[in-house]
């Protein structure tokens, strides 16, 4: 007994005794501290870096004195020559316990690490990729015991990293001979570790020590752009990130032209079944290329997509999702091979698909599940992700709803007269004075407001060609703050409204909110054409959470979370204003980004988190808006501006909604105009 | 209790009682009596028919009145009218019980039947195919409850067949959605159900009820012919067989020239690999085509071959084979879909390879066997499956060991100077008269000797063209008892011998065995260079047999069980005389013919056969003869006819073989010529 000596490790705190001489990497494993290696402990690696703390510790009751581990050695001696070593780093498998000793193991030689995500609601992502390597020496052939070199190799693996049952595919066996030659017997293998249903497997084999990585994919497969992460498997680290126009567009703008593409031409699910894969591949290339890695390291990929882009990526005709029941053909996860989808990265690659919630709400909503975790909210949290349809999740700990609504591609800008994509040149901010409804707004691309010195100088190259979702969503609702727009979405005259920017536009009126004409460009007006299209989207989207909202028998929710690329640029006064969103705390209206991509991201990294969002899928109730009765009467409520019904009691102590109505039918025109009234707060 | 009446099913004897109503299928279920159904007791297959008895069973204790079951009904004259049905028999699924009755399960209706093989030490095979049809009604999809068509035929498959966690590829799922619909929601399945690793598989899938079968190959893919029987996968009938020449055989005649050829040429690997797999697929168009069935229906398929035969088929370069020490690349039972090996049967198929025993020894010796089982036999099985390697089997039930011995083409009428392939017109059978030393023989194609009458006739289309390996043998061994041949493998002179058939041939003499010189035919001689390339073909396959009975320590083997075309050929005595197999009681030498191809069948036919035959490898103890010191001494020994050292005492008993030598250097070779000496019995 009096030759052991204890040894703490941090951060864990877990801590037992081994005999003098013990190697740190072995106490660790005995005591399930996550320590990674590559090497098995022979000193190649140098994955298990440690920190020893010398010292008094009361906090553990230790003191560590100076000789508390072995020397160093000539192994790390000859690797710090090499590689370089952190001062005070020690390699866990050489250094050995001579007395007690507080270890600390920092995050870069955690198998588990952490990778932070920034957003303070969100959680870090623990990484357990489904790739590892691992380092192996294999027993050589012999006459008098004949086994495959195969099997002696699968020995070895489970063996030395009690990784059991290893399955490989024939490509590994085509090149296993000759690498296990030439790496005179010691090979690194990098092994899909499987799930319930797979076995692990074999990927990739070098001779001897492989100072590499492996990487993954997240690919967010959206209607209008593929946009793609490389991961390090390793580290988690995104190598590079790029995004390309989906080919399916030349097919159809949005989902359903795509799906009548398919129903009007033999074939045509096919032609985008391809068009999508090439353009999948393309984007692979060039995300290999700027990383400088070979596309045969890319070993695993995560995607998510709505319901018609899954079944076009699998080759599966998207028809019966064109019409109720909108039937999916499979809703479950899938995990398949990249060349099942002839897709240009490792051969044997796993390809994951989280699982899609319904019919009209796919994996692209799960993988938004995954990220924002509405399953673990303990406050109850609506997340919208806002695209052509809204995929809307309500709920927290106990329970989540989720349904789709169609709102159609006017939050893209599409539908409005001098509406654009978000690009360079696009009018992205608006306020409008109250007093004098003169407006003034920010463009894409440039920092200042439009009345701000040098603004015409920062927009030279641009210009302001047009008006981009986020910027129509601001320029409405600053309109009906400055009694522009009554609540029935009516434009005022300029009679009924004192400004000369509102000018008569056929039947109805427009604001102008910038007027380039003088110099050749754009004007850019907002029309009640305009008006309208919004109206319908914002009621689709507030009638799709108002729905959930019923089925959960509440009238409020907590927080509000906006993913989506728009989610990430809108104001959440304005789009409260409008009506868009259920009243609540500004503050607690957040924007989650691409959260998506972060839910792709996530399993990418993390496979536990795989299972985690399929079980969670099974317990998300879903309701179709389409079928729901109350969902027609949520809607029209919704078109009014903020709503016909529904209070917004936080929205009106916040700021004043003039109280006008510019129905040319009536009275109440003229009368309303202008006036403005202090509703009660409450 | 009074309600319930007995229900004795037969074969079996398994009995129970049941309350009266209970269909006779669902009784069979509960007591686990192998009745088959496809439909699921829907009254729609008919594959549930049994036969009731009635009267007394003194046997079973039962009376047996004529209402023990329901009255016809119309679902089954509704079948019978269309189908017919055998006088006597009902539906199991429509007729149900009254009162005690006796079932009698026949074996068309068995799921796991027997095929009975012919040979009488032959097991039956079980069958217990990896794919089986199920009929399924299908949940329609509901907008409340989402889930995809796949999740609901998924369940549906476990709820109404048990059949949990089924997977499918993509093919299916690009299917699914329309074959459910044009089958109104009922569709029939082929299921792979899946074995230790592998989940159970949807294959195919027709709507309603598909009235058809699946099919399965058993593939025997030797080096010089690729040979394939198609399988009814229901029945376990062969529907179809054929062969093909391997076109590797461009590549070179034998396995060491095709090794050497990848060694040679960069890529030759790759080019023999290319002309195997398309040599297969044309064998199995072929097969299909005369088998009038759609390729996609062959859902399964097992191989067996040779380790080089093996590595080259999956790709695998051999290089490893042809040198020390013979590392497989892998040594374990394979189960590869048949898209990954570029087969143009169906794209999901399975394909099976069973396990290699050694470096030398492969998966063709391992369905040997499979099929000849010395590892369940009571007595020592010598099993030889002879070809240009043999490969060698002896144990019994408490020990199995196996070897490989480079024979050589010899056996096959290569190397020999008349020699040629068992084809119409080769001399297959020899007898030489003691006396006058005159030969007669047939020839293939003929059921006459040459001396008989007609023989002329029957011969006169194909000529006599050469000597096959069986004629080479007899003409031999009856030349060794005629007192032609002495024991060291001498010809003797005419003198010598008192023949004129006895020529001189360069420094040594000939036979002459047949003279068509005459009609300007063939002179068809054994010569002394035939002599001695059969003694050195014989000598390897005794002494690896021989080193094997060293290893078990024991001197005589029980039984002799010769496999391949060859073996089902020889003639046991003549065998035995050259000394090529161990001295053995004559009716205890069987032929197992293509024991290789049964082996296939087998493992085809019942999946359980796989995991037995894969344990029964790992239990065969391996013998390396290169480097075993006694081969060589062995070897030496087998080069006399029968044995310079090992005593035959059952042939000695049977055949006087003349003391003769014919040395020219010793004295010997008058004084031995024609004397005759009755050997000791013993």
């Amino acid at each position: 007994m009096t030759t052991d000596a204890l040894v703490v490790f941090t951060p864990t705190g877990k801590r037992g005794r081994f005999p003098v001489g013990t190697p740190i990497l072995t106490a660790a494993r005995q005591l399930g501290v996550d320590l990674d290696s590559v090497c098995g402990g022979r000193g190649i690696c140098s994955k298990c870096q440690i920190t020893p703390s010398y010292g008094e510790f009361a906090k553990h009751g230790v003191t560590v004195s100076e000789d508390a581990l072995s020397a160093w050695n000539a192994v790390e001696q000859r690797y710090k020559d090499k590689r370089g070593l952190i001062d005070g780093r020690r390699l866990g498998c050489q250094a050995t316990v001579q007395g007690d000793v507080v270890i600390d193991v920092p995050p870069e030689s955690q198998v588990h690490k952490q990778v932070v995500r920034k957003r303070a609601e969100a959680r870090d992502i623990t990484m357990n990729p489904s790739t590892r390597l691992f380092y192996v020496e294999v027993e050589q052939p012999d006459m008098h015991k004949p086994s495959g070199d195969m099997e002696r190799l699968i020995t070895a693996l489970e063996e030395q990293w009690q990784i059991k049952g290893v399955k490989t595919d024939l490509h590994i066996l085509q090149q296993l001979q000759p690498v296990l030659r030439k790496g005179d017997w010691k090979v690194t293998v990098a092994v899909h570790l499987g799930d319930d249903t797979h076995p692990p497997k074999i990927m990739h084999i070098w001779p001897g020590y492989y100072d590499g990585t492996v990487y993954g994919l997240a690919v967010d497969l959206g209607s209008t752009t593929i946009a793609a992460h490389l991961c390090d498997l390793k580290t988690g680290e995104v190598v590079a990130s790029s995004g390309v126009m989906n080919p399916q567009i030349r097919f159809g703008e949005d989902l359903m032209s795509r799906v009548s593409y398919a129903m009007m031409n033999s074939g045509g699910d096919q032609e985008m079944t391809a068009a999508v894969r090439e353009g999948m591949n393309a984007l692979f290339t060039q995300i290999a290329t700027e990383a400088e890695i070979d596309k045969a390291l890319i070993v695993d990929a995560v995607f998510v997509c709505n319901p018609v882009m899954h079944h076009l990526f699998l080759g599966i005709d998207p028809f019966e999702l064109g019409q109720a029941p909108f039937a999916l053909a499979t809703s479950n996860a899938m995990s398949l091979r990249a060349v099942e989808l002839d897709l240009n990265i490792h051969p044997a690659a796993r390809v994951y698909l989280l699982p899609c919630i319904a019919g009209h709400v796919g994996a692209d909503a799960a993988a938004v599940a995954l990220s924002e975790a509405p399953d673990k909210s303990e406050d109850l949290v609506l997340v919208v992700d806002v695209g052509t349809n809204a995929e809307i999740l309500l709920g927290n700990k106990d329970k989540v709803l989720a349904c789709s609504s169609p709102t159609g591609p006017a939050f893209e800008g599409a539908q409005i007269s001098s509406g654009q994509r978000a690009a360079p040149g696009a009018i992205e901010r608006v306020e409008i004075n109250p007093e004098t409804k003169e407006p003034r707004f920010q463009v894409i691309g440039s920092d200042l407001w439009s009345d701000e010195e040098g603004f015409d100088l920062s927009i030279a190259t641009t210009g302001i060609t047009g008006i981009c979702g986020s910027g129509i969503i601001e320029a409405l609702a600053e309109m009906r703050m400055a009694g522009l727009l009554d609540a029935s979405g009516l434009i005022g005259s300029a009679e009924q409204t004192g400004t000369t920017r509102c000018i008569q536009d056929g039947r109805t009126h427009s604001y102008v909110l910038w007027d380039g004409s003088a110099n050749g460009e754009p004007v850019i007006t907002v029309t009640n054409g305009d008006v309208r299209a919004i109206q319908m989207a914002k009621a689709a989207l507030y009638s799709g959470a108002r729905l959930l909202m019923d089925k959960l028998e509440v009238d409020k929710v907590d927080r509000v979370v906006l993913a989506g690329a728009f989610g990430a640029h809108i104001s959440a006064k304005h789009a409260m204003v409008l009506g868009m969103i259920p009243d609540c705390t500004l503050e607690k209206v957040t924007s989650a980004g691409n959260a998506a991509g972060t839910g792709a991201r996530i399993a990418l990294l993390n496979t536990d988190a795989r299972s985690e969002i399929e079980e969670t899928v099974r317990q998300i109730e879903k309701i179709e808006t389409a079928v729901e009765a109350r969902f027609q009467e949520h809607f029209v409520n919704a078109s009014a501006m903020p709503n016909a019904v529904d209070p917004f009691p936080i929205l009106n102590s916040l700021v004043d909604l003039p109280d006008v109505s510019f129905n040319s039918g009536g009275g109440d025109a003229t009368e309303g105009s202008g006036r403005r009234r202090r509703r009660r707060r409450g």
